[in-house]
This record gives structure tokens, C-alpha cells and sequence, in this order.
């Protein structure tokens, strides 16, 4: 799919998704205007420095009125009432799409408060990094990477294929998906394995802070990796366990009989159980390095 | 303290660890002779064929009579047998040394089978990567990584410096402390992070066949951190947790007890609960970047 040239794009929320979103459209020339809505101040002074956007403000109509492209990139908290806020002024065919990292609740919140004739395209690029804020974003931070999109059926094949492109420019796959099973999938992919990152990190926190300094010091032994994924943006995680709590109430309780089996064979020495798990997990990671997403 | 020449070098297990010391022995000159015994005939052939050795065998006496230096490489369950093997022809003021992740375990299962006028200095290196074998060796795997030995009280102080000037010749800093207090810090900082992420990664492993080519697909998105670690060598890892059980046990509970907390507030919809927890990890984090462990 060619990507296609935007008019006017409005990206809401210039943090990391949006401000790599922003310099893959300016790099490329894919929108002739493009402008950054978001409430921080500083963020939108920065996005106007760093020369990723025309124009940034905190006026839904003025970031809005005539785009035919509208990003959303907020929390998932904020959906509501960002879509209720841009909704009188988004125009006929207008395209809106969003990052966020639960499809069933991004259809629930934003669509039905979209005007008939706005075409709503709910996305998710599956990449990131720990870092917040517009100086954090990079064009390449899609390259070689998924983005689902999860179209509800009969959406505008038109409007999906400009989305798309869009995607493809920044150097991603695009998959077509079911919200629902997208949920499934991030659940156990992403969302529990970070809540486990910020648990243990928890718990070190929690620790004596003799024994904390230590913590520090030796943590790379395997600790540290958690520590990275536990850095990443804190409201953007809440509302994504706020949003998708069956799926991942569901993948948490089959890893919690998971970790109890497997604290029961430590606590009564079954060696042969615990080398048949780890021997098993190494295929796992073999057919990761196999898939390019290594 | 400056590193000082060995005259003969016995590496026992030539995987990872010990052919990684391998490496730095032979590129620093500080073995006039470097021998490793290891019982896996194709490491053998491959620790000749790369040159970093200069023997290899499978005969104990060979590899160790003479030896003013042993180095132990092998997982801790093979350790007793080891050190009994070892223990007839071992020299008088001939140091013997380790590099295990559990150092209470160490001194019990290696210690009291060593003869009268051998140092036994236990050590850890705090370096690793999920990958096994003596071609996975590098010289630099312990550049500006923690190494800590934990002599028993009583231990001679030039045996020790012996010891410190090698790991120092690694690019190691090196701290000395009690085992029982490192095997405490490791069961937090490596043992139960490694726990963590074989659960997971095992977890995932159990989905059905649909649902588990999505997730090697979109691990991208946290996932494949943990498979990383989850890809760590299985035996190593078997012996690990059935040696330091008591401590990785309670650190386990601490964590259940954290991660129950966690998935009330997700069940609840506490969201305040979520986010004070996800802000404070960050600064676990900015620890770790300003300690130079990142």
C-alpha cells in the first residue's frame, strides 16, 4: 500500500508514540499541515522546538477543524473525553485513529461519540521504548515492528488502506485483527509480563535500604531487565489494566498455578520438573530470533 | 591490586563462565599453563580449536595436579563430586576457586572434602548472558560488572588478593562479603527475576497453537525481555533454585503477597493503588542508569 498524502493531520498527545509519529509524517512529507494537541505545556513548547510539528496548541477545534487525519495518542483514561471534546468539529470523512493498547475499550470509549460519516480506524503499534515525552520519540521506532488494527466489520476499506500506509511508511507490518483477541494476545504479550516487572520491582523497593543499595549494585543479573519495563510511562499503565482487566485477570491466574507448581517443586527439590520448564522455555526465545523480533 | 601469573590453571566446566576466564587468562598472559577438564567431549574439542586453552581433558588428575590456581565452572549440583574428585591431587598452597550464584551451598558441598593447606576462595561473577558453551565465551563479559568473594573468616589474605587481581584483570570490581548475606541479595536481584520469567515464558508455552504464534509474532511488546532470560542454560539454573531455596522462597512470598495486592487493585478498579506503585519503580530505575548498571 503507497502511503497516501494527509491534508491536515492532528496528532493528540505528543509523547513518545505521537512525537515518532509526528517526525515518521514530517520526514516522509505525508501531511501538508500538521498540528500537536496536548494539555502539557512544556510538551507542546518542545514539539514546536524540536520542529516535528506546524503548530501545537491546547484548542481541540483549532487542532482538529478540517483534518483529515486525527491520532489520537493520550492515555487510555483521557479517550472519552478527548473523542467527546473533538467530535463537533471533526468534518465528513475525517479519519480518526488511535495507539492505544486495548482495542475493545478504545471502540467502547471513542466509538460511539464520533459524528456518522467519521471514519474510526482503532490501531496499536506494538513498540515503545521506557522513555516518555516528545524529545523521547524517534522516526524508527516502528521500523520492522507489528501494528494491529482492529477495524469493527464493515468499516470504510478505503479509509483502512490510508491508515495502513500510514504504518507502512513508519516501516511497520500492519495486521487486521479482532479487538477482542487483540486483547487476548497484548494480555499475556505485554500487559502481564509488564505487571509482573512492576511487581518485582515493587518488592525490591519495599527491601531494608541496606540491602536495596545492593539491590542496585548487582542488578545485572536479571533484575535490571524488569527494571527497564517497570520505568515505562505509570498513567498510561494504569489505564491499560484499568481497561483490560478480564484478559489479563485471566492470563495472571494461569500464571499464578504456573509459579505455585513451580514453588512447590523448590520448596520439595524436584529438580527433573524444574529442568524440564527451563529445557521447554528456550524454544520459546529460538522461535522469537527466528521471527525477526528478537 | 596487580594480577599475578599463575603457573598452571585448571578450568573445571569450560561453558560460559570458564571459558569466558579462559579468554582473559590466556589474552592477559597470567596462566604459563591453562588446562580445562570438562566432561562434555565436543566443549573440549571446541575449547582447543579456539585457542584458549591448552589442554583439555576429562582426567581430574591431570587437569588439577600441579595447579596453583582451580577454577570451578561446572552448575552446583556437580560440585561435591567435583571437589571429591579433585580433592587426592590438589597441591599444598594451591587456591581453588568458583564461580557459582550460591555461595552458602558452595562452601557447604566444596569446603570440607578440600585437603588441609588449600585456599578455598568462593567467588561469583555477576555476568552472564542466556547463551552456553565455550564458543559463547568473550573476554570482555566481565568489563565494569560486579565479582563477589566470599572467603569464611579465617581465609589467608594473599590467597584472597590472588583471587581479586585475577577478577580485576576481567575488568571486575570486586566486593567481598558474607554468603549468606549474597545469597539473600542474588535471590532478588537474579534468582527470583529468573523464577519470574521461566513462569511466564512457560505460561505461554501452554496456550493453544493459534493463539502462541501471535504471541512469538507480537512479543515485541515486553515479552520477549523475559524469554531472554527465560533462554538461560537449564541445568545452571535446575541447581540454582534447589540450592538456595530457603532464600528464593522468601522472596517468592514477598512477591505473591505484592502481586495479590496488585491484582485486588486490577479487580477493584483502583487505579490510584496501580499508578503510586508504577511511579515509584521509575526510581528504581534512575538508580540503576546512575550506578552504571543499566
Amino acid at each position: 500500500m503507497m502511503a497516501t498524502v494527509f491534508e491536515k493531520v492532528a496528532i493528540i498527545g505528543i509523547g513518545l508514540i505521537g512525537s515518532s509519529l509526528a517526525r515518521v509524517l514530517r520526514g516522509q512529507g505525508l501531511a501538508r499541515l500538521l498540528v500537536a494537541l496536548d494539555a502539557n505545556a512544556d510538551h507542546r513548547r518542545q514539539a514546536v522546538e524540536l520542529g516535528i510539528v506546524d503548530l501545537a496548541t491546547d484548542a481541540m477545534d483549532q487542532a482538529v477543524t478540517g483534518a483529515d487525519l486525527v491520532i489520537i495518542a493520550v492515555p487510555m483514561g483521557a479517550y472519552a473525553s478527548v473523542a467527546e471534546a473533538m467530535a463537533p468539529h471533526l468534518g465528513k470523512g475525517a479519519i480518526v485513529t488511535d495507539v492505544g493498547s486495548v482495542k475493545l475499550a478504545a471502540i467502547r470509549d471513542i466509538g460511539p461519540l464520533l459524528p456518522e460519516g467519521v471514519h474510526f480506524i482503532p490501531g496499536h503499534p506494538i513498540a515503545g521504548t521506557e522513555h516518555s515525552g516528545p524529545a523521547a520519540g524517534f522516526a524508527e521506532l516502528f521500523h520492522g515492528r507489528w501494528c494491529v488494527l482492529t477495524p469493527p466489520p464493515g468499516t470504510d476499506e478505503t479509509a483502512i488502506q490510508r491508515v495502513v500506509g500510514l504504518w507502512e511508511a513508519g516501516g511497520s507490518m500492519v495486521e487486521i485483527m479482532d479487538a477482542g483477541h487483540h486483547d487476548r494476545v497484548l494480555a499475556i504479550t505485554s500487559h502481564l509480563p509488564h505487571l509482573i516487572a512492576y511487581t518485582i520491582v515493587g518488592t525490591a523497593t519495599d527491601l531494608e535500604t541496606s540491602l536495596q543499595q545492593e539491590v542496585v549494585k548487582f542488578s545485572a543479573s536479571g533484575f535490571r531487565d524488569f527494571t527497564r519495563i517497570a520505568a515505562s510511562d505509570p498513567v498510561m499503565w494504569r489505564d491499560i489494566f484499568l481497561n483490560n482487566r478480564e484478559a489479563v485477570l485471566d492470563v495472571l491466574q494461569r500464571f499464578n498455578e504456573d509459579l505455585t507448581a513451580l514453588q512447590r517443586a523448590i520448596r520439595w527439590g524436584e529438580g527433573d520438573k524444574l529442568q524440564e520448564l527451563f529445557s521447554r522455555t528456550r524454544g520459546i526465545r529460538r522461535s522469537i530470533i527466528d521471527a525477526n523480533q528478537a
